[in-house]
């Protein structure tokens, strides 16, 4: 069906009943001139905002119409989640091609509701507008963290260390897997983790609020553009430099195995592929083994991958030499 | 100078000079994954989002990039108000075809610092992208109103007065007047009054927090889309029939000349042309004369131009005779 034969109110209605029913915490709805929600006492209101472009950020012929849905949304809970904030709340805006079929949006909508569901986030507002250029897909989630406690990118100090809060590199595995149409012989299963790394990744929402409620976390980012990158924003955001070893970086078993077969490095994916959404960051080593144990309990992964020290910048440690690492993550408009 | 000289940061960075500081409500501002920001206790959050893309929504001929600045956050600013909530926080993402200039990007962010320093509002995050399509704006407005107190479409009830919080019909004026081409011998103040009304709109904050703390205010909307289309609003949301008279819509004197001299009729811009950014509503009519002496004390309008009865729909009172109005209010992807 074509957005024209539906109209602007009635596409609104066909998608809102995609999404689930909010919690009590929403107390005005899609359906006014803006939404109304409560938070709970003694929090502060974390908000951050992300614009995806057709074209640019994803391609119809590598990211199916649902897992773009969910992916769009996980881009802004997990920067609430780089901040150890609870996701609650989020507005979706969408610039749309007029020959887009209502059914592709249906199913966007499928997605979003699906992470909104998994993460307790609801979507309570948007706008949807016509435009003669690409599909442009916004997103503001908006979220609550206890009253001075968020996890910023500036507290890191020298003896402080860098931990991960899973394997990296998969997003961009995944999209060499997606473009170079081969899986090279590997295991389904294998493909299918590939896949998911690239098309569904899973926010740190429960590892960022474990990193609050220990405390001992002098930093965190989450890896959008690349381990080196996120780094590197720590780094100069912190006045440290950060060493870490390369072989010390968690990768998943999938992207090693595709890795060998396909003849790449998978560092080059973790380092500088980003997409992978984990939390990076550092810690207070006198509080390392407390920060462990509730990651254990949760049976989540936390993984130490290096040191700051004195200096600026970011080291790589890998076959006993030293290499200055440069961010060369993804940078619009770069030259 | 092209964007690409400067990299996503160094325009970030450039970008960022033209916002003034943010007061104490913005515990993290622009520069890490999310922003973190403080409300008053006993306050609900209020958010709202608006895109807005070039040849569709606005165009280079018809508006500078400095008003243009500051009416994209004026759309957003005007659903906070007419929620009755006190406007805090915005995000901003663009969407930028790669030959814009960066001069122009700074020109509306000065825009956008003009009207967010009037209004008490901080830009608190946003994204910047390429599109190799048109340029696409969207703003998320974040505010906070009183617990319990927020405006809502839906509380009008038989009996109510319809009131209106200044003149309509000016934005529509002023775009006509632009796409003429021709003032028509208009005084140059008059010109000055209709362009102001179309580029730079002012919205309703001031009048929304009086109607929130006199209460008396059943159902509140701001003009975007029309009077007629506003009224249809909150006769379907509040289940009541709204019946205005022609005669009682306040009009600019400089409408009024301009409608004159050329041969148009300015109730038609006020009905049905928008984005005049006042607020529409209904009140009990036993808390008139309090609502009326709040605004007169503020030196703000407020009109009554009809009233709520049994029944569906909208009717206009014009010379004597009984008129359905219908909604013909913008409406993408109408037919």
């Amino acid at each position: 069906m074509r957005i024209e034969e539906l109209g602007e109110f009635g596409l609104i209605d066909r998608l809102v009943q995609r999404l689930g029913r909010p919690d009590e915490s929403v107390v005005v709805g899609i359906g006014d001139d803006a939404a109304v929600v409560q938070y709970e006492a003694e929090r502060q209101v974390v908000m951050t905002t992300d614009m995806l472009v057709e074209g640019v950020h994803f391609r119809r012929d590598t990211i199916d119409d649902r897992s773009l849905g969910y992916k769009s949304l996980a881009v802004s809970i997990s920067d609430i989640a780089a901040m150890g904030g609870r996701p609650k709340h989020a507005v979706l805006s969408l610039a749309l091609p007029i020959d887009l079929e209502v059914e592709r949006l249906e199913e966007l909508y499928s997605g979003v509701q699906e992470i909104c569901s998994q993460y307790g986030t609801a979507v309570v507002g948007g706008d949807v507008v016509k435009t003669p250029g690409p599909f442009v897909i916004s997103v503001t989630a908006v979220g609550e963290v206890e009253t001075g406690r968020a996890l910023l990118r500036s507290g890191a100090r020298p003896g402080d260390l860098v931990y991960l809060t899973g394997t990296v590199g998969g997003s961009a595995a995944g999209l060499d897997l997606i473009e170079s149409g081969n899986s090279r012989s590997l295991a389904p299963e294998a493909v299918a983790d590939l896949l998911r790394f690239h098309q569904r990744p899973a926010p740190q929402v429960e590892a960022g609020r474990i990193l609050v409620a220990t405390g001992g976390c002098t930093s965190a980012n989450d890896v959008s553009d690349g381990v080196a990158s996120e780094l590197h924003e720590i780094a100069k955001m912190s006045g440290v430099r950060l060493v870490i070893e390369a072989d010390a970086i968690p990768l998943h078993a999938s992207v090693r195995h595709y890795a060998a077969a396909s003849g790449k490095d998978p560092l080059q994916w973790a380092l500088f592929g980003g997409e992978d959404y984990r939390l990076i960051g550092t810690l207070d080593p006198s509080r390392l083994a407390e920060v462990e144990a509730s990651f254990a309990k949760a049976g989540l992964p936390l993984v130490v991958i290096g040191r700051a020290e004195a200096g600026q910048g970011v080291v790589l440690l890998r076959d006993g030499a030293r290499h200055e690492l440069r961010p060369r993550g993804f940078n619009h408009f770069g030259s």
